[in-house]
């Protein structure tokens, strides 16, 4: 029995699986929060280039991936699709668990998928840098990795309180050859403006999205690039979904659970939306989870409704579940998790039913991460850690009802920058967080009446 | 073209390779240092396990691999080789630079490859508990990996210095559940005997192994395992050789440069024995080149003597290279390096004139390794770019002569738990030390007179 299903790299799939002309109902459209009416693409094109603006509403089916992306995919994809034959042991499991490992790539996540194909559109348009917002520093990474493949100057601003806890990500940006500033900053009137309001504040990913986006707005030789949320961005993560379907139907297997945490939603969109364009059109019957963290509870407890992306209400409305965007979550090491809106797209399919969320509180994450290091070997990121929680709960129901369901679940990036994270779990210092609703209702409470969308 | 050269699992090679029987002459046998005469295999079985004591002087040219390890190489083996094409592109350069890529396994090194096997035997055999030394942590950590599989305990004495410099390596042995001193400690003889010589000792590789020795000595049921340096450590790493060589058949590929980086040797050996198994048959001509650090130059300016393989004496005498036993090397951030000897049988070879030693200061290393990383991806340990600075010495050369030569090097590891140390660099303050011959002369003559066996 297989422990790695590899795909050769003459098997990279050829095209990005474009989920939009497959939805029952078109997407709400973003809304310029001044007129209440729906963005044209041109308001775009002050911060994105336009390739990537054609792909936001792209009634394509597929979207061909230019070869030199491919060129940069071949360093590390195909990625494996691993079978946890040890973790099924340790739990006594009848479910087979099989995970996509998108933690080889040089930054160790999924997140230059989407990051080599900004950086190549970018530079194809004539870009000569880009300015972005980071959590976890996953996103900053990546982006500096593809920013140096292209040859394109990259400016992150970083979530504050990551980036006084994972000072190697910094490090690794600083290797790729990108600047890096704590967010906020005092390179922004976004910035200044919060930093006045609030001395202490950790920050967030609204707030540093409201700097690079204001940085790329005000020079015109730079343009932004988000790391999740837009549709543009999950299109380019779907190869992880078509390489999954591809490595699947080689063991002949269908999954009957698929899982992923979710952050701004990118990883868990790029696994899920293959298979959730074959649910859709009946030809495949799965249970979707989406895992996010009590102490950022969007799914599960936000309202869907208009909402702005960013802190500082600089980017258009998007119809999604959110916490209100002056949410400010705590500061929990999983900070790729802490965003207080999701995107649009994954939003519509929990709205339709078809992704059904859940949260965990974090102690029970890494209790999960530290029993998947010890058998299979690699140690999870902390967002990982949701969706391994998730898995593991999973596999003990299929114990005890003797189900042998097949389970897969995107394995979104190795923790090997969040090691003081498990020091602090494994000396008992973590704390576990729930949202209180009350907390939520007041923020929401405080959000403009933008149109609801409802 | 591919990047990538994948091997199935089906591929994973059945047997390690012996190259005792293939050398021109027998190695010569460790000594009792209170005897003089070669010491009987009984001596070593308070430490360690027959079947490894056996494997250590085995006469069998192939030595098979029990299906229990195969099953933990199959987590990440066999490892890839990849074709560095955008390096070959910055470097302008005609030569082809492959790279066997030993940085996917949990622990991101080669070290898994004996440890894995080292439990193995160890648990087979009834032992309880082993106890090693670790210099960059990477060997730790990956015992511990090992020994949480097999579910054995795990103690490690950790160069002080490491301990001190690299806290996540601690982390990763944590999580895998091993204990971590940092050594010298107050637990054994030899620490508090060192620690009351000099309290402010940074401590050594071979400090740290007196450590280990004497507390498996000490212990019933506990065990002694080595990273490095013995012909069973050599064996079990030749993994590496032999998936490379069938990786390159595959792409109809032969060698005409070798290289890697040299701590105790167990990366090198495992990668170039196969080779040099067909360059003494006379089926393979190629340059095989060993990297040191200019601050612990063993091979380049050691002599070559019987010496003890630890700093307190505890182990027999060993044929090999050294700076003296009680060589204290620099605080260098390639930590595995930092080791007074050498393998034997990589001494051997040495001496014989099949492998060419070369030795780097640290800066070069960390610009070569700075580039590597942003043109590959991948982030190297400092270990690794000792052998990244000559595969791009070569590689240059190359370009100069216009010679089309085929480059192939082991990546031993990824440098994600030593990021601190690319800070420094990046910042310029990494300083360079040559080791000065005088002080080398003058700790060897510090040595008692044993056999030279020259």
């Amino acid at each position: 029995m297989e422990t790695k299903i590899l795909l050769p790299e003459t098997e990279l799939p050829e095209a990005w699986f474009n989920i939009i002309p497959r939805l029952p109902k078109p997407p709400a459209p973003p809304l310029d929060p001044r007129s209440g009416e729906p963005i044209k693409p041109e308001d775009l094109l002050t911060i994105f280039p336009r390739a990537l603006v054609e792909q936001e509403m792209s009634p394509e089916p597929w979207i061909e991936i230019p070869e030199e992306v491919k060129k940069v995919y071949r360093l590390w994809r195909p990625t494996p699709l691993r079978r946890a034959h040890n973790l099924e042991k340790a739990l006594k499991t009848p479910a087979r668990i099989y995970y996509k490992d998108e933690s080889v790539s040089p930054p160790g996540s999924h997140k230059p998928n989407t990051a080599v194909a900004q950086a190549y559109y970018n530079k194809k348009e004539g870009i000569r840098r880009l300015a972005t917002e980071t959590g976890a520093g996953q996103w900053g990474s990546a982006l500096a990795f593809a920013c140096k493949i292209f040859n394109l100057e990259c400016t992150v601003y970083m979530v504050k309180v990551s980036f006084e806890q994972k000072p190697f990500r910094k490090s690794l940006m600083h290797i790729w050859g990108a600047e890096v500033f704590p967010s906020p900053s005092e390179r922004t009137a976004a910035g200044r403006r919060i930093l006045a309001e609030n001395p202490k504040t950790r920050g967030s990913l609204g707030i540093a999205i409201s700097e690079a986006v204001e940085d790329a707005a005000t020079h015109e030789d730079t343009n932004y690039a988000l790391g999740s949320v837009l549709n543009h961005v999950l299109l380019h993560q779907t190869i992880i979904g078509l390489e999954t379907q591809k490595q699947l139907e080689q063991i002949e297997e269908r999954p009957d659970i698929l899982i992923g945490c979710v952050g701004g939603g990118s990883n868990f969109a790029g696994f899920t939306f293959p298979f959730i364009g074959e649910i859709l059109e009946g030809r495949l019957s799965a249970e979707v989870i989406a895992v996010e963290p009590t102490s950022c509870p969007t799914l599960t407890k936000g309202v869907y409704r208009y909402d702005f992306g960013d802190t500082a209400g600089l980017t258009p409305l998007l119809l999604m579940h959110t916490l209100g965007h002056t949410f400010e979550p705590p500061g929990i090491h999983a900070g790729g998790l802490r965003y207080h809106g999701d995107a649009p797209l994954i939003c519509q399919l929990v709205k339709e039913g078809v992704i059904k969320p859940r949260a965990y509180p974090q102690n029970p994450c890494f209790e999960a991460a530290v029993l998947f290091a010890q058998t299979e070997g690699i140690i999870p990121a902390p967002e990982t850690s949701h969706a391994i929680r998730a898995v593991i709960d999973e596999a003990i129901k299929c114990r005890e009802t003797g189900e042998e369901k097949t389970i897969v679940f995107c394995f979104s990036g190795h923790g090997h920058f969040d090691l003081a994270a498990y020091d602090a779990f494994l000396e008992g210092k973590l704390e576990d967080y729930e949202y209180p609703e009350e907390k939520i209702r007041e923020a929401l409470e405080k959000l403009p009446k933008f149109p609801t969308g409802l």
